[in-house]
């Protein structure tokens, strides 16, 4: 079974030891890690192309979902994980708390605020805040299955129950 | 031609208004516009598959690709132009200014300093920053025509250039 990693790790100025322990977690779970920095592409063109045929490759897209430069998971890894689920691939995400999407928002903007009772739920800039208890977009929390904690906890929920993938 | 809007524009404060400008411009440019404000659905998972049933319908999917809550667009919007890719749709893009990643992550976290000659370009958690002259993440910069400007422009630029789309 082959794990395509997405996430904003490959960003990590520790990238090349974050892979190196990424690929043993897979490896001890049973599962053959595909990680993006592996095709050794470096011009955008041909990363794209192999990212994406690696996440064809794949049988399971697991992907660290935690906020990226604000209160949004990696835009990156939200395309890839839209793109692996067209593809009938099972997609798993992990973030490092559930907080839900509104608690994001305050916690990246300090932009949050109580609603008045029946109002919708916004941020700093009056744009509505999705209220559905989810950790993130529902486009990606829906069809994802999320668990709270890193990498392994996820490989560890897709172990305990190969139904979610 | 059905075009299938995305981006965090469903989220405004004056959300009905845009989309019925959003509806017109479609329509003038002789496209059949697909909102996912119009599926009237208000559940998370009903608002998931009444938003794929739309992108399945469309040749076209066109993203607002500003920056949301952050430097990075929104991530259901990333989403849903990977699964479009990988439906064999086309995909565009639009943002307000043509500003590198680079500008986005100092606008948004005044994060982003010039490296050192040689070294590579990070923001202020020390994560590299793609440094490749595109508006966004490479895995939606490089698949997508972006144009700068708003939906128009972006229309504008799919009836000049056909073959973009």
């Amino acid at each position: 079974m082959k794990i395509y990693l997405a996430g904003p790790d490959v960003f990590r100025p520790d990238v090349l030891a974050w892979a190196e322990s990424a690929r043993e977690l897979c490896l001890r779970y049973g599962f053959k890690p595909l990680l993006p920095i592996d095709h050794g592409e470096d011009e955008p063109e041909r990363i794209f192309q192999a990212n994406i045929a690696m996440i064809r490759k794949a049988q399971i897209v697991v992907a660290n979902l935690d906020p990226f430069r604000g209160s949004e998971p990696d835009s990156g890894t939200a395309f890839e994980l839209g793109y692996a689920l067209a593809l009938g691939k099972k997609i798993c995400g992990y973030v490092t708390r559930l907080d839900t999407l509104a608690k994001r928002v305050e916690i990246a903007h300090g932009q949050c605020a109580l609603p008045a009772p029946g109002a919708p739920l916004t941020d700093g800039q009056g744009m509505l805040i999705e209220n559905f208890n989810l950790p993130c977009n529902l486009m990606l929390a829906i069809p994802s299955h999320i668990v709270e904690g890193g990498l392994e906890a996820c490989l560890q929920a897709i172990r305990a129950r190969p139904a979610i993938a």
